[in-house]
């Protein structure tokens, strides 16, 4: 008899009978003796309708009110959830956030989980009951109703895995896993069986639309071992987990392409101390996210002058373009040019930490496909490219082929 | 500076627009300087939603699950009320039944309110907000979320007046106060005032559709004045409270007619004792609700018989039959004679105390209308009378002329 928190999300819950196709895999689960806590998302569609209903009111809606609002999608899907399991006779209760005992900070729209007291959860399992929790959402200790904001749900059943000490934490979704490529993309992308949380948070932050970056990072904090799957089919998902020495076995876990950057350049900034701060100070300042920088002094004649790079998300690059430009006075750079025509690729594994020469070999990979590279960066266990947009997926073909077709 | 309570159903908060309309009445209320604590029902529709939603899962859902659910639509509305609050500038908090300190007992889908503490409602009252609390709902000592039942939302306002020791409590409703009789049926009718609980619970128990009786009742017992009015005007509408002895200078204070009554007769019953027990035992088991209970003994030859009639609501009528049957052999009465086709008038006031021929102005005024009168039941401030259905609008008409218009 295992213990397994499951969590459905907003599409495998988004009608009635998507909710008694959850039910049924519970009572399969249950039929063969396993103790199960199971964290639902709002029905697809019911926040959006709910965030139209504010704006409707007003533009800026007071965050504690619109917690408020948005707690009550998830609590519609937990009644419905056991009412689904009642009808194929297996007891089951519901819990809002609060009754499970979630209690996060008073962030209201992106609280924290500060604790969970599991004691009213861990009664109803002992007493025979399948535990619906609505996901997303907790109080303060002061009895405020809270939200944890976008991929809360997870945060929620990862949480609860940690505080129940579950033997399994079955996150399902409307894709089966983690695959090695986005599979509209390369169509010999596989599903990955086993990944490390880093590897999984270095894809995520690379463009792959798997789960939100917290979520990872909290399972991985709490050493949650998960696995990502699809509630429509029967087949075996990925397993999120810690390092093991046989992943450094695989040399490249997957590859991403994130074609939502834009990259900015001002050239001929005078090369002084402070130019690189005083630009990202700003860029930060203005809440625009900043992915890779790259900067080269050129040393032609006269004083020397350099050429800064950087990468925002398509959508800032208005916003980005007018705080630079409100600062060309200050540090005097030649001028500004923007680039929407990219796509940055890159390749993550552990596996790169005691295998050498990975970024030559991608390198080289591009470049017999006459694929010219734009900006590099690197961490331990990511490279990244940016290529001309248009050549971008087939620039990831061709790595995947090096790296992850045998 | 006057403590207000406020409750608005779900008719005055159907939509944002209506909701906003809501907002700017209570800003007004605030901006003459009194504290208000406004109460409000799920926006309309909502409510039969979810009851849909439910259906679809199951028949017969549990009682638990579906106060989980339907609490949801109340606090949908207390966030958006909030909101449209802010959007003019006035501080205001909303508030679950939970977070108000509505403590009921565990009676699910029409739980007794048992005790408010008010403690969170007073501090934000003293701190300068209008606080919004979700009518309907509340929850058990042991924290499990429920709801009173219909009309509920009336009943946490004037619960909550009671605890408070408001000054006032309005109930907003799409009707602007109650009527001496039913406008559709009387033209003439014209809204009261003031009315006695005692009068607004015979009128409302003899079909005028204006608010819950339980309500009433609960008004009753702890005192608390309330008035009907609209929200959608500022007609003042009809103070509901105690008795007072100049109410009885008026001597029927309404007419109501209710035409959802159907007769039933049993025809030749052996003169026995504890027939008529046998028989009204037996609709009770079968949860029928008898209203009217005529019988008469008729002395002819052989052995004494009595015919015995009773009214009952128009849907129960087949089950109440089925009933009946069943007892044929015991009792071995005659026949079942059914009847749909009546209407029962009813006239209602304190001043009947004091008042004497008020009866015999009643019949005398239908038998000039030439109109039969079928059953008279009376209590200390009703006489109530079933007329043949189609001829009992009129009756109603001349009833209201006779007492009601000078």
């Amino acid at each position: 008899m295992a213990l397994i928190v499951q969590k459905y999300g907003g599409s495998s819950v988004g009608t009635t009978a998507l909710i008694k196709n959850v039910a049924t895999r519970v009572a399969a689960y249950r039929q063969r003796g396993d103790q199960l806590v199971v964290v639902v998302s709002a029905m697809s569609g019911v926040t959006d309708n709910l965030i139209r209903l504010a704006k409707d009111i007003m533009p800026l809606p007071s965050e504690r009110e619109m917690d408020m609002l948005l707690a009550t999608g998830e609590q519609t899907t937990i009644a419905l959830t056991a009412m689904a399991l009642h009808a194929m006779g297996v007891p089951a209760v519901s819990l809002t956030g609060a009754q499970a005992g979630i209690v996060t900070d008073g962030v209201h729209t992106k609280a924290k989980i500060q604790n969970i007291t599991p004691r009213k959860v861990h009664a109803l399992l002992n007493s025979g009951h399948v535990v619906i929790v609505a996901g997303f959402q907790g109080q303060t200790p002061e009895g405020q109703i809270t939200t944890l904001g976008r991929g809360g749900s997870d945060l929620t059943a990862i949480a609860l895995a940690a505080a129940l000490k579950a033997d399994l934490c079955e996150i399902y979704t409307d894709v089966d896993g983690v695959y090695t490529a986005d599979p509209r993309i390369v169509p010999k992308a596989r599903k990955i069986e086993e990944i490390a949380y880093d590897e999984l948070l270095e894809l995520a932050g690379a463009g792959a639309k798997v789960m939100q970056l917290r979520s990872v990072e909290f399972a991985k904090k709490f050493r949650v071992t998960f696995e990502v799957r699809s509630s429509l089919s029967g087949n075996p998902g990925t397993i999120v987990k810690e390092e093991t020495k046989s992943m450094e076995d695989v040399v490249i876990r997957g590859v991403s392409l994130d074609k939502n950057q834009a990259k900015v350049t001002l050239t001929g900034v005078p090369d002084r101390p402070g130019t690189a701060a005083r630009v990202f100070r700003a860029l930060a300042e203005a809440a625009i996210n900043v992915d890779m920088i790259i900067q080269n002094v050129s040393h032609g004649t006269g004083a020397p002058t350099t050429d800064l790079s950087f990468t925002v998300d398509k959508p800032d690059l208005l916003k980005a373009h007018k705080v630079i430009e409100a600062l060309r006075k200050e540090l005097n750079f030649r001028q500004i040019i923007a680039n929407e025509s990219i796509g940055k690729l890159s390749i993550v594994g552990v596996g790169m930490r005691s295998h050498s020469g990975i970024a030559a070999r991608m390198f080289d990979t591009l470049a017999r496909e006459g694929i010219n590279i734009d900006m590099i960066s690197t961490s331990e266990i990511k490279i990244s490219v940016t290529v001309e947009l248009a050549k971008a997926e087939a620039a990831t073909r061709a790595v995947h082929a090096a790296f992850l077709e045998s």
